[in-house]
């Protein structure tokens, strides 16, 4: 069985290693993927996209932990959610929300100290209560034995797409490793639209027409494309898009569709 | 069997990669978990009081290898310890005795050039004698083949806490990516004191009582807790209590037993 | 079977956890060992070098996938490369240039959909069509089955080293988190010399001699090697030898055949 792990503990300290630890105590046999530790510090809705867009490329049935979690040790409970041919692990405090959807299949609270090391310290569920929680459903234990099924839980509420006659308004809602602006606009808010007549506005910068691939710019300029994601995202041809433009998470991305293919400085 | 891995080399460069290429060339089996490759550089200190404060969560038998090795090529030996259940594997310089007690089992020196790459580096032994030795010791191979029994090792000595009347003086020991102040006095140092009657001063600040967790703070406030490795932690909730308090490691934190309850800035 | 990933993507971004999850759901029985995911953006060179000098350290037929692709989505093809008892799997950009060597067993363009996710996006072909390569490789599937023989690829060309009657010039090629300085100055181009008798020059500092070790300087002294690669090195002994000259890669490094052993200062 194989659990992903996502935290925002990064890597220089020792506590994903222990996690690791913890799991392989209770379930030598189960495999685990990082899927990443450089979440932002305390960036819940950082960690909340970075699960979302990666959980169609693991196996069915995966249990992933994410751990993004400023109330550690606080009432903030704790879950184990089932959706979309996964499992879910972590704190209630929306991380998961957006990679279980609307309406998953279940929703536990994780509560029985059975399944938990004890005693819990108040500053690292991670090791105590998120771990052990994987491990012994890896090994078979059943949902139901974790605690009580719950009728709600956080969700978080990523910014909406405001479409307008001959506009679409957007933000910026990742940035990359690489500088890329990731937005909310995804494939389907295109859908209809010729990519090469649409301008992209970010700002003072107006970008003409959606590229197959960062190659749609020559080295060093500004382009946007739909990335692996299925998001626009602008970038930068061989360069940091973030540095180029001074791009922050939230600033407002806005496409308007042109009626001519004259360009954007038009 | 399992085999986890700690150093100071970074993940920037191939050196850990390289390592898990040996072991899997020697011991296809062996399972390999990265402990933290982010101890800063040369800091045997540090990289002890990781080893130490993490092996609890490993099973039985395992192995592990910690490569914090300023003196890399030079005389000093290179050792394999027993004890607490696990083995040891490093450099004669300290990094491992933290974790392996005052009295280990069994210390040997890694000496057989049999389970050696030969010719050994001058620069690189983490590649040509430890991860090797973990290798073969996984498959099997008895502790005594490696080399002649020692009769001591490096031992590191962390600063002691002392006691007063009514105080305890303490110190910085690790400061961890979240900025987070680990200190070296012990849950058991503070047994019989009522957590809320103590006064916590570093520097000019001064923290009144313990508290559960990060919430005993407001966003941002400063909060004392006993943390994850059982030590007196000063944290910033949700904040970098390192940056916040221009604090580092080897700065004293004193514990001071008030003897009401109206708190520390009266 | 063995897959190694290497690529400039980082570890703060969810893309080198993608791509093992892509592997799982193909081949949940390949093993995946990261070399690095440090590798400076779009630094072919790096990523080459880094290759070059790790797989000997790999189990025999172990898959090397290597993705620092500053071309994605363009023109340039994949490859799959059959060489020195391994397989190499990338963009044909010359990131497997220099491990695969001049003549390379087997070369195929990777351009049978049947074994990439469909449809491939134009940003990230490390999950859409590289990591799907080397996970159906490992279940068996024939090279041949993925493409087209190719009778060229790209190379890079690292600098060369230049021998006078008593000089050797190279240059720094590569420069380690440390600081370490890795020339292209081989072991090899020193036979026949005393390690004692020639002047290793870097801009205004010279180098007497060649150490075993770093403790072949005092702390903090600069010294040069031949490191774990093979390669001359130039490094501060529990320094930062990048900081303390302000070397970067593409300097010079000379090597002056003494005659006496007077020393370089002379």
């Amino acid at each position: 069985m194989l659990i992903t792990l996502t935290t925002d503990f990064g890597l220089d300290d020792a506590f994903v290693g222990i996690m690791k630890g913890v799991i392989a105590r209770i379930a030598p046999q189960a495999r685990v993927i990082d899927l990443t530790h450089g979440i932002p510090a305390q960036d819940i809705m950082a960690g909340a996209l970075s699960l979302r867009h990666s959980i169609a490329y693991f196996p069915p049935g995966t249990i992933h932990v994410a751990v993004i979690d400023p109330g550690v040790g606080s009432e903030r409970r704790s879950l184990l959610i089932a959706s979309n041919d996964a499992y879910f692990i972590g704190p209630d405090n929306g991380v998961l929300s957006l990679a279980v959807g609307e309406s998953p299949n279940l929703v536990i609270e994780l509560a029985n100290p059975e399944y938990q090391l004890q005693p819990t310290s108040g500053t690292f569920h991670g090791r105590d209560i998120f771990a052990p929680a994987a491990a012994h459903l890896s090994r078979g234990v059943s949902p139901a034995a974790f605690g009580e099924n719950l009728d709600s839980f956080v969700k978080l509420t990523p910014p909406k797409v405001i479409r307008t006659q001959n506009s679409l308004t957007g933000a910026v809602i990742y940035i990359d490793k690489f500088g890329n602006l990731f937005t909310n606009i995804e494939r389907r808010d295109l859908t209809g639209f010729t990519p090469q007549t649409l301008n992209i506005v970010l700002g003072d910068l107006t970008i003409p027409g959606i590229a197959e691939n960062y190659a749609g710019a020559s080295a060093g300029g500004i382009v946007a494309v739909v990335n692996s994601w299925g998001l626009l995202e602008i970038a930068a041809n061989q360069g940091h898009a973030a540095n180029r433009t001074g791009a922050k998470v939230g600033d407002s991305v806005n496409i308007i569709f042109r009626t001519d293919r004259s360009g954007g400085q038009s």
